[in-house]
């Protein structure tokens, strides 16, 4: 096994960094083999980053011990070649204190933390919880701002008082609030803050803004997509960008597979984009977490279709 | 240290079944002193039940670690004389598996159990969720309604449901939702499947209504009337159960001592329910989890009003 | 044509006050006839009161021309046997200020007025809103809290300041928030404010909280089973109260017999209540108005099926 | 008095299409020579439409006879040089079809309409809506999506299918939704359906987006800033755009001068706005409508101390 850990601490930059999925077996335990090649399918592609443990990494499903696994194995091929961001979900800050840590001690880089949720929080208490966790584990620390999630939006005045004082390192914005994170890129000290659109769908508007990076739960399936329009964007091609944004825009609409039937709009999505990287021979199991509805034969051609059309896979 | 765990496994019942609040020294560690004292506080008194790991115990906040001793140590004194029921509050079903696994080693009787939250659910996937949780770990399993947390409202046809097939034993309401209960013990078999009311203020109307059992966090503070209100209803003297409510409605108030600072609800109420405790001499310390706001001298000394007004201290 | 107007000014008082249906014909135009029947129906059975232009009455839909009419109709019919009480639903002050001014010409003995919607609205602006309505329509002035409306529930707090000062003469509660009524009743003058309940399924448990009456949209299709309730209430037999309540709690079903096709519960239930009207020979067309869905055959005869059960229609 | 009617109709376009300010004298009744002015003011700096009785123009304050009357000033002063815009709000379609009647009469070229509010409505029902309006009234119908009044989002698909029949000439979105912008504009036909973006803040995307206009409540106050804006964007020189927008972003928070007290942020924004153009010396005087908190005079100074910032004030 590889010892990852804060030896091989790499500096977090901008750029392409998917979230990665979490494959598992169709018992439902880590599916390690296809998770190391998830990584090294990103990583061939040319990533900037890898985000572990998020939203579309079933983070909210997976037990501890396999959250820690999931980190250890991606450090472990990664092994310094692009940082590795841990998403740290837990209720409230003692609790994210300890993913956290054990984040710090499994190989991650930097941490990405949502405000307090399931417990009522008044904004005062939200700086108060982020400087905890920053105080607590010497890594650095981006906020996630997830509001379909926590029940809450970020302020942009709270982000913009912690990116001051030095507690929050950045924001991954999951919020689709395109005009707040102008705000935040208004008020920041933007060569110190890194900004992260977590939107498949306007991460050329977002690039433009001023966003450092993209974190597109679609960069699984197409990481080579994400990276072109990366690429044209830096270099100031907007149209070669926008183009790209369109055509990865129409791709998208394959999380939408399953829900003609009664599933919660994730099982659909995550589902999809497992049974895209087991077409695209990437993953060996579409399997989703308990109590995730797992994806009909029909729902699984579709997403196949999907991938022909946007030429991923050979007719 | 006792040696709970199921061989003491006692059956749940109704009645005063208090959400005990977890005591912490001025450091935030486990106060287990104060822990025993205020279990024996309860069990003086003559409650039917210990709740632990609920939201009045901050279990958002505790870490594992912290949760298994609670349980532990309420187990502990509590040695058989009446039942302990454990929140097993985690976002979605493997997690919260592992949370009751882990309840059940260290000593519930019972598991009360939220619909999944962070993660977007569908209602069919809470069906499958409880299910679940009610295959994996052998004991009696209660449905935790709480809105205000879980961000969606336990619908009465999915409760029906699973009280019909027998996963779920009861319901634990904390959605103020007096119609919905009304409905779920219209649609149940109420010699079997047991509803408790999480009202500190409608307790007597819950009863009424044919709830068999009262969770007030406010029954930390004083035991005494919730078990005279439950007595009195429980005799069909409802005009003495009310009369007691009406007292009880306004000790209430305490909870909104630190409402003129910003600080979540939370903060100030469970810091008055704490408060209140050590004013009453039975827990050491006020200190509540980070984040949330501690109560100041004025605020504490307006806690101490309320009791001596409810003549629970002398003047 | 009757010539209603505040000469005929009724004290309003407690008891049972259905707010009526409103009749249309096919055409969607006001069925004059059929309303004038509808009110004689529920004098006839011994309502203490009449509430026109409420939600059940379809207010959002009808042209300032038509609430006018139906006031009329329906104060010439009563001429003064019970008050009539006229909701004056609009989104700001000005415009509520009209619809009042219009009500009190066209024969209101009472108005029933919500917080501002639509307009974003702070509580500071609410207790100018209704302060400025009583002061510009000298009639008596109820808040009617509806949150599923107006999308804000009614502070308790600024309840209680606009009874305290002589703004607000009532409340009609359509919250379903039992708890806010018991404060409400706590911090008013229960002589001079009266608190009405808009709960089909709750009647009982208002009243015995101390609610003065009654709102219920199913009192259009059995007023006699909610002035059963109430005199059984009034009597201080409870038992009788409930033993009807629940009576009443299933025949309250039949509001959802249109939900398995795409239409809003609000088609579905004033569908219902209109259809079981022209079932039991009280108006003559099921009409509701546009956008609302029209139920088809089998949701009809569902509807009076539910009546045949309840013995409102013979088999 | 300009006669103005549906024989000046004038077809609407894209541009900067400000939704105007209500001007009203200390007593709150409609200031005449104060519109006059403002619209003079605005079609001297070249707008390519005007919009009235909008969110800006207070319309859920104004009753009936002050909205006809605003439309007949405006049209008047505009006498067809640009197209007129008529907001015809309303809680559903009954009533709307009166305002859009009403509106064609006095002067509208063109109505915008939402959803229904008030009334809970499905989305089968809300195409229902706009059709009926579409068939009453023979002017080109913009959807008005403001999920912030409304209480709901108008599904893309929704739009999507009323702009393929005929039924909705155009959009004016007021969710801040640019993902949402930008799916509307790939499934019309753009041709044939204008997309008008509400958002003062994030009109520079918008446009770069596709959207055909703007519709800035602060184009009241500048709106030379945003002609220049939407000059800079359709001659595709988006640095100068940006630029526009940056500086134009800095003024917009004068809508907060308000917010340090009990106010809603609308009684801010609108406050400021006509603040704003009383010390531009457009409109004699900065009433808002009851009961809307007014400014106090320190938040006038900071108005004007905005205006001096941005240059629209001598220092």
């Amino acid at each position: 096994m590889a010892q990852p850990g804060p030896q091989t601490e790499v500096p977090i930059a901008g750029g392409v960094v998917p979230p990665l999925c979490t494959p598992l077996t169709p018992e439902r335990e880590l599916d390690v083999p296809s998770l190391e090649k998830l990584t090294g399918h990103l990583l061939g592609a040319g990533v900037h980053g890898l985000f572990v443990t998020g939203s579309t990494g079933e983070v909210g499903y997976l037990p501890d011990s396999t959250r820690h696994r999931v980190l250890e194995v991606v450090a472990g091929v990664s092994a310094g070649q692009v940082p590795v961001l841990a998403g740290v979900i837990d209720t409230a800050t003692p609790r994210v204190v300890e993913q956290a840590r054990a984040a710090r001690r499994h190989g991650a880089d930097a941490l990405v933390a949502t405000a307090p949720f399931y417990v009522p929080t008044h904004p005062a208490e939200i700086a108060v919880h982020f400087r905890r966790i920053r105080a607590a584990v010497d890594l650095p620390l981006l906020a996630y701002d997830i509001p379909v999630s926590v029940g809450t939006k970020l302020a942009a005045e709270t982000v913009a008082e912690l990116a001051a004082d030095g507690t929050l390192a950045g924001l991954k914005d999951s919020s689709d609030d395109l005009d707040g994170i102008r705000t935040v890129l208004e008020t920041v000290d933007t060569d110190r803050f890194l900004v992260f659109s977590g939107s498949e769908t306007m991460a050329d508007t977002g690039l433009r803004l001023g966003a450092h990076g993209l974190v597109p739960g679609l960069g699984n399936v197409d990481p080579d997509g994400y990276l072109r329009l990366h690429r044209a964007a830096t270099a100031g091609d907007w149209a070669l960008a926008e183009s790209e944004q369109v055509r990865l825009r129409g791709l998208f609409h394959l999380i939408k597979v399953g829900m003609r039937r009664p599933m919660s709009r994730y099982s659909s999505a995550i589902g999809a984009f497992k049974e895209a990287l087991v077409a695209r021979g990437v993953i060996e199991h579409g399997t989703t977490s308990v109590p995730m509805i797992p994806l009909d034969e029909a729902e699984r051609a579709e997403v196949r279709r999907f991938l022909v059309e946007a030429a991923l896979l050979p007719e």
